[in-house]
């Protein structure tokens, strides 16, 4: 396989422009009554005619098998190979909320959650506490001090807070004190070599240090962290494929990939249509538009079928607005499957349909999984949406080695 | 690619039971009159319905058009990249037979063979001489002494025995003394290096000296030598994906492999419903069952169209029995395909289910080539086999890298 950055001397920087829009958790399974998917269930007449005019396909995000989290699956569909170039979770959240990372800045993840008398977490997301109330807890947290340390603490959404530690001697080499599930107490945070000794001393005395200050909160009263990370070195997707990029989402994490990936990232707005308004006006600027729309992710993970399918009915009445923009290329492919019906991510194959001028025999009418899986693209690996994408986009050279361009 | 060490990290263990029915040299290819291949020929009522309740795919299990023998097809059924974990043919016939071998023993796969006045090979097999007489010659080989090497020799089945030598400075890297066809003479075996000349000379010495107690027999009158091999060192299988693995099988070169990587291996019996009684047994006390169903590949080695069908309906009619014992997981796969037209182990993709109660949208109603290939998991490599039963039995975490459980 090609690694991404054989990819500098295949592409070629040309003025068409590409869509790809992301679809989180975009794959589903069938409902246990009606045996169809969420893509079968909603009314998308808009995707159904783009995909009548498209050729089609369906991607594993990872490998068989694989179910990925938000990094790694977006990863592949910028293809970067993702068991290769990792982002931690903790850098994710703070580039996309905006933090500048020094090089050796240690980010981390937190959750605020519930624990009880015994300290047993009953509620790993703190009832999903509002904003509001959780902005101001986090202005409380933001008071510890420990000595030699610059401690930020950002509030994201919700229960969700990013954590970033500057200091000498800082390492990400230590496990997490949030377990992943309920019912288990909160982790001690163990330097796995000693190295990391320093910083897990640090993270657990954070952790005690929060605990004072929530223990009378009704909910949030107390944090886990986890995602412990640095920058990581990582091509630029620009550089590498001849593009000027930029990165379209509501939510810090994505922002960050695109960030991290060295994509343009501004403001966005408040919802889907606020989004779309962006990539108009950038229209110009830019040849590659990553647009990421996460309510199908919500949904699915929130095991709400019919919420899931209302997201997906809503997304296809911007489809027609999308297309009027004028783009050369417009790839539609998901970071991972969310079946409802599982209440998570999985790892089944995800749907993607690639539209351009270059004619096609695909007889997909539908943008469904069962469809797609027997469009003109087959199965492939979710690395391989952007090489066909750039390809679309007459992007791509001939691969003659010995005969660079 | 993710290397199998990466999944101990990856998978975590629940109580959720697993069965991976290995049916061998499953695929097959049409029949010359009736353009049907064995499984469409085959009245397997069960197998079809088990198949309409299943996701169903195709599984490469080396790479397109390579042809696996039974040590490389089940390493990639266990999720093993069967270029990197080797096991030698001695070493699986010795283990799977019971020989505890030494970390530095050299294991060797023997044949009774058939050779005319000239030294020319007339039958590979000695007409597959029965066991009685088998073991009888056994016992006159096993008095043959040489110095300061410990000889095992041990009879497995018909013309087929396992010789274990022991003993200092002793090297695989030498040329077999099978020829692997008929009409050829029996080869000298050959030091590849100089390290190997003393175990060269040693093979040589012992080919030498069993000719001269075979001399006089009708047809195992020679023996033939391949399959020089010492015990590997390969990630347990257990401990890589958490979990408590047994295998069972008939013949001893499964239980070899089964017992190389890890699993429990117990008495069988002489039937392959005396198989599945060890399942039953054993049903409280592990969580992945490997069984193995060798009948097939028999018949298609043989070129019987009709034995293979046959035995394919036998198969069918446990079908029910196993269902019946309760496992949350039930794959079915073959380690290769032999089909009866080749009278051999072939490179053709195999036909996989996975039954679970995670819903599918799989339109297959038969377990056959074709319509598996049709099937929502798609074509796929063996060592992706692994991995989606063990996210179907939800014994996988999500790929989140820097935020292990």
């Amino acid at each position: 396989m090609l690694d991404i950055k054989d990819f500098q001397t295949l592409t070629r920087y040309t003025d068409s422009k590409i869509l790809m829009l992301v679809i989180d958790g975009l794959g589903g399974l069938p409902h246990l009554q009606s045996a169809k998917t969420e893509l079968e269930s909603a009314n998308i007449p808009n995707l159904d005619k783009l995909t009548h005019e498209s050729t089609t396909g369906v991607a594993i995000p990872i490998q068989h098998g694989i179910t990925p989290g938000s990094g790694p699956g977006h990863m592949s569909l910028f293809g970067y190979n993702p068991i290769k170039y990792v982002i931690g979770r903790g850098v994710l959240e703070a580039v996309g909320s905006g933090i500048k990372l020094a090089n050796k800045d240690i980010a981390i993840r937190g959750n605020f959650c519930t624990i009880n008398n015994q300290g047993m977490i009953t509620d790993r997301r703190a009832g999903r506490i509002s904003d509001n109330n959780a902005t101001k807890l986090i202005k409380r947290l933001s008071q510890i001090k420990i000595d030699g340390i610059d401690i930020t603490i950002k509030h994201l959404k919700s229960h969700r807070f990013v954590l970033v530690l500057r200091g000498p001697d800082l390492n990400t080499d230590i496990t997490p004190t949030d377990p992943l599930l309920n019912n288990l107490p909160i982790n001690h945070a163990n330097a796995n070599s000693p190295k990391s000794k320093k910083t897990a001393t640090l993270i657990n005395k954070f952790t005690q240090l929060s605990l004072d200050i929530l223990k009378n909160e009704p909910r949030a009263n107390a944090i886990v962290l986890r995602g412990f990370s640095q920058k990581p070195s990582i091509p630029n997707i620009g550089h590498t494929f001849h593009l000027n990029p930029i990165g379209i989402s509501l939510y810090p994490a994505y922002r960050g990939i695109a960030d991290i990936l060295g994509m343009k990232v501004t403001d966005q707005g408040e919802d889907f249509s606020d989004l779309i308004k962006v990539v108009r006006n950038n229209f110009n600027d830019f040849n590659f538009f990553y647009l990421h729309y996460k309510d199908t992710d919500s949904a699915g993970e929130d095991g709400d079928f019919d919420k899931k399918v209302f997201s997906l009915e809503k997304l296809d009445t911007f489809i027609p607005e999308l297309q009027s923009i004028g783009f050369d290329v417009i790839t539609i492919a998901g970071d991972h499957s969310t079946p409802s019906v599982l209440s998570s991510h999985s790892w089944h194959p995800v749907p993607i349909l690639i539209n351009s001028n270059i004619p096609t025999s695909d007889k997909s009418r539908h943008f469904t999984e069962l469809e797609c899986k027997n469009g003109d693209i087959g199965q492939i690996y979710s690395t391989d949406i952007m090489p066909i994408t750039l390809a679309h986009a007459n992007k791509l050279i001939k691969f003659e080695p010995n005969t660079p361009l």
